[in-house]
């Protein structure tokens, strides 16, 4: 059987580690996008500790570069997949679209899209810019992180659910196909517990249960998943009410009925002692930019569209956007008046 | 006329201009109890630049002190008054109450207490632990700053509103001369502009449309109350119906009518391009606790209680507690497993 060809586009922490899987499952060919840490990368490899593959140094997948293939120019077949596993921030320029496009042509039917990215309604603007493309949506559950450039340390499985989003202008056959066959190459490595999972909404909102909750109240109030459970009142006045939010528009959104012990079961999901940090804390930390248009502002426009009350989920929204205003304006993306 | 021997609490940028203001106009002798900036302005006094009182150099009031006044042990005679320019966090101890205790015993009839500390119901903690002493509200709107120990900017006039709180142990015509008579000499320099106002609850409830509203969401989001006029959606999103929940509030548990022009009034009440950052904001940035009890909590428990739907201020008091719990474990007064 030959080899399918994967571009992968984003090789950080979980980027990386799927690139490893794809490649050590031996039914892929990988390219790999980066950009911060290309230097160290195309230089010396990564070195991975990795839970899933164990201790590798000086790895690199078949090709590393550090710009999105453009097709056309560089006379390249079209990709079999492109994996995205970037940070996906459609209020900070540019898009995923605009960063994909150079690799796939706008009538594409060959290349399927993998979304390894979080959060809701992210296919839309595929649906619209590439209609005939079957994307696919990838919800992991690893942890692993970079402490440094092409360093990373893997330390929770590499759980990933598979399965094809919903598009009307191709047969949802295809697209199942394509998601099946995606499942495959990725569940050839045997230490990775990969699931083809048709039901992807499903999977989505149960994960927004901790990404619309517990992702941005760690990042506002800067407590981490083990202080928030500490702070007196915090699960009672803030978490479990925005999990309950969430719930009630899963159902009325999605008709995804999430089991009660969800909540629990999401709170209880990283360790308390380990006190980890969520990914938009970790980023707000950095002055990065947070995800929360697509982990929390499109829940929150679903579930209220659906007649949903989601009051917690309102306010924490407005206050995330207030501050990822703030850290466009700290890099000056936006002109205010001088200071008088 | 003999003057009236005020202890004022508290010598930072309130205290500071309070001090000066009451032995200007000649009708007070003003000890003085200081913490953080008392050896510095103990040994070279305050410098002023103040836009009522002029630039002045190596000020000190009667008596600069370090500690309470411990009355019965010192022998001294009662205080006339008994100023208040701390901080009011009832989260944290000691409380106003345990501070004052020294220089007031509980049987005191003597003494008037004046509260220059902003929120609701800081009254209350008087009337269990000393209930016949009258209590004044004073409701300060002044712009005043210490950038280092000992050094005042005062750049916005000191607006002062002198009533006299509620207190069923005592006649009303006896608070309300004690705040007639507190009046008189905190007006005796010429330039303050102090009023004597009655209706101490609409003074409260009105500076609490900035105080429960922009206050907070400046420190959470960490913009600063031009910014925040400037972050797209922040107005309409968070500020405006903040402070709506507030009008409301007020109504319904004070019998306190706001006008409907103080929502744009409040808001731009900071001037923009001055980039100001309120209370909570400077005091979150240098690692202090927030009074958010007194400017969140009271307000939103009394609102609801009066069957006020507030959901804003709900997600926001419980951030800002979630925010504080923050700062008491990094201070460590809070125990926490040890990471695993």
């Amino acid at each position: 059987m030959q080899k399918k060809t994967v571009l992968i586009i984003g090789g950080g922490a979980v980027g990386a580690i799927a690139a490893l899987n794809l490649e050590a499952g031996g039914l892929a060919e990988v390219t790999l996008v980066l950009r911060s840490n290309y230097k160290v990368v195309n230089e010396k490899g990564y070195s991975f500790e990795s839970c899933d593959h164990g201790s590798i140094k000086a790895w690199k997948p078949s090709v590393v570069r550090n710009t999105i293939p453009d097709v056309k120019k560089e006379s390249l077949p079209l990709y079999d997949y492109i994996l995205l596993a970037t940070k996906n921030i459609p209020d900070v320029p540019p898009t995923v679209v605009d960063l994909v496009t150079p690799a796939l042509p706008s009538n594409n039917t060959h290349t399927t899209i993998v979304l390894l990215q979080n959060g809701l309604n992210i296919e839309k603007p595929f649906l619209s810019s590439h209609p005939k493309t079957p994307v696919l949506s990838g919800v992991s559950l690893i942890g692993s992180a970079e402490p440094s450039p092409g360093h990373i340390v893997h330390d929770e499985p590499d759980k990933l659910f598979i399965g094809a989003f919903s598009n009307p202008n191709i047969s949802s056959s295809l697209a199942q196909s394509r998601a099946q066959d995606f499942f495959k190459i990725y569940s050839a490595a045997s230490r990775t517990q990969c699931t083809y999972s048709p039901n992807v909404l499903h999977d989505r909102w149960r994960k927004l249960v901790y990404n619309a909750c517990l992702n941005p109240i760690c990042a506002i109030t800067g407590l981490d998943s083990g202080r928030i459970r500490l702070a007196e009142g915090a699960l009672n006045g803030l978490v479990r009410p925005a999990m309950r939010e969430i719930i009630c528009a899963a159902k009325a959104v999605g008709r995804v009925e999430l089991d009660e012990g969800i909540v629990k079961w999401t709170i209880e999901m990283d360790p308390l002692e380990s006190y980890l940090k969520p990914s938009m804390q970790q980023d707000l930390d950095k002055g990065n930019f947070i995800e929360f248009e697509n982990l929390l502002g499109e829940p929150l426009r679903e579930g209220k569209k659906a007649g949903v009350e989601m009051p917690t989920l309102e306010v924490l929204y407005q206050l995330a956007k207030a501050i990822q205003w703030r850290n466009k304006e700290r890099r000056g993306m936006v002109d205010i008046p001088r200071k008088k």
